[in-house]
């Protein structure tokens, strides 16, 4: 058994995770996330020996802990270099932890965390390369080449988020112009449904918009084009493109076996998969495309199993 | 030592290379690129024989001869499977060759050899991971992952010069609007040049173009540049952003410890150089920039030693 740690800025998510990736119990607590690393590590350990006591668990069963925490991570080290929503500069968590346990830790990105536990839920022997990417706040990527994570020379390669499909576009908050997630993120779908709203007022878009408090959510294009709004069917349309776009890029550069869709927009399904794949299959250099593209099966578990799997 | 053949439409080019990837002899023959595999291996084992005997080498000397080739290969089998400037489907070139010479033999894309052959040349044991770019006809790419050529799944990943930075945007000769290629190629810089120099008439760039009967040049832009000319030097600016937004997806994406540009615009030097560096270093994610970018060492001879070093 493994044991997988979501650390985030509001909160500490633990799963005992079995060899099938299955999470067979799972508890949380709050993130002090202004203190030093070292309450952090401790409050970690509170809750990993209250997990290992509800469920009788023996630390002997434990093979791994793994941390995925958000940020720039020195994977091999364990060290958090860098996290913006979280107290960390340089913070060796895995050592830290080890103080409380005799068990190997891994650290990891969480976006790449999630990406291995999406891997794994593939559970195909013949897939060995994927690109997960997460559509939500941000556009979040994880590269699994050879079934590791692939991180690059310094731990903090993937930015698949943060390459530009147009430049001199819309601001990111990267700094640059123009970023896939300047266009691909629900963040920028919500922008441009707000907009669309406001430019055709009798719109069923406008409509949805309204009955929201004025606030576009990332459902309401989608909700307006299933009920044949042009104005929705419009705004599905072009995020499709952008979405396909830099699938099509990662398709171009990776070759993978599959390319994973998750985050909050891929609830979407299949109104967002089935023209993502004939859009990317339409414009994938050579003409045959090998890749698989698929709706990710974990949700918000897949922080916790990845991480848990960084040990496997 | 190893041979190295670069296996090219027009024709073939093999040289004779050391451990320390210098070329001790050198030979060429036309391709009879209309022509079935078999006699394109043929010829390429009568310069062979021709290079050994010339140059007074035994074939027990010879630990692999590596060929590059443009197109789809498959590197695990030594097949090209597709090359569209030769007249090659499914051909087993690896197996071919071996029955003139009991010597392993490697095949790779001929992009990913020029890559190969830049990573050596860099001669730093410190450097793992590169991304070698060529601007000339197109925007070639390859890609170093552990001191070896990245192909992907299926032997055809690493297209660079086909991703995206444009959705939408001036046509590709893959098919897609926008790709990289589209911007930063030579050919894409002879496009603007010449749009340029027709809508600027009295500009330096104008009459460089005149002077060269009416046809730009990869070098007209830079030259006007350095004379001061503002045509000249908007275009070079223009070409630079296309260029390092291209290489700043690169360093997102993988965080190479080196981007090697070659092709003919790397020519330009320092006055391509230089600005690009800046861009890059301005725009990378994290700001902090850990890739070195300079300009290709070995020109033509990088498919040469790339693909000899394919058995290195």
């Amino acid at each position: 058994m493994y044991l997988g740690v979501d650390l985030g800025g509001t909160g500490i998510k633990i799963g005992l995770v079995d060899e099938n990736g299955s999470i067979l119990h799972k508890d949380s607590c709050p993130t002090q996330a202004m203190e030093d690393y070292k309450i952090i590590v401790k409050d970690m350990a509170s809750l990993i020996k209250k997990i290992l006591n509800d469920t009788d668990t023996n630390t002997m069963e434990i093979k791994a802990i793994g941390i995925g925490c958000p940020g720039s991570i020195d994977d091999k080290n364990g060290v958090v270099l860098y996290a913006n929503n979280l107290n960390l500069h340089n913070a060796p968590l895995s050592c830290e932890l080890k103080k409380y346990f005799d068990i190997p830790v891994y650290v990891g990105n969480d976006a790449n965390c999630a990406a291995l536990g999406e891997f794994f839920a593939l559970n195909d022997e013949n897939i060995t390369d994927i690109v997960a990417i997460t559509l939500g706040t941000g556009v979040g990527g994880g590269i699994i080449i050879n079934k590791k994570i692939f991180t690059g020379t310094n731990g903090i390669a993937g930015e698949l988020g943060h390459t530009v499909i147009n430049v001199g576009g819309e601001k990111c908050s990267c700094g640059r112009n123009g970023c896939w997630e300047a266009y691909a993120s629900a963040t920028a779908l919500i922008r441009d449904t707000e907009k669309a709203a406001k430019e055709n007022p009798d719109s069923y878009v406008a409509k949805l918009v309204a009955e929201n408090g004025g606030k576009a959510s990332g459902e309401i294009s989608f909700n307006a084009a299933k009920a044949g709004d042009e104005t929705g069917k419009k705004l599905v349309e072009n995020y499709v493109i952008y979405v396909a776009e830099g699938i099509v890029n990662i398709v171009n550069i990776f070759q993978p076996h599959a390319v994973v869709i998750g985050g909050g927009v891929s609830n979407a399904g299949d109104a967002l998969l089935t023209p993502v794949k004939e859009y990317v299959k339409k414009n994938a250099y050579g003409g045959a495309l090998q890749t698989k593209i698929s709706i990710a099966k974990l949700g918000n578990d897949a922080g916790i199993i990845g991480a848990a799997f960084l040990g496997k």
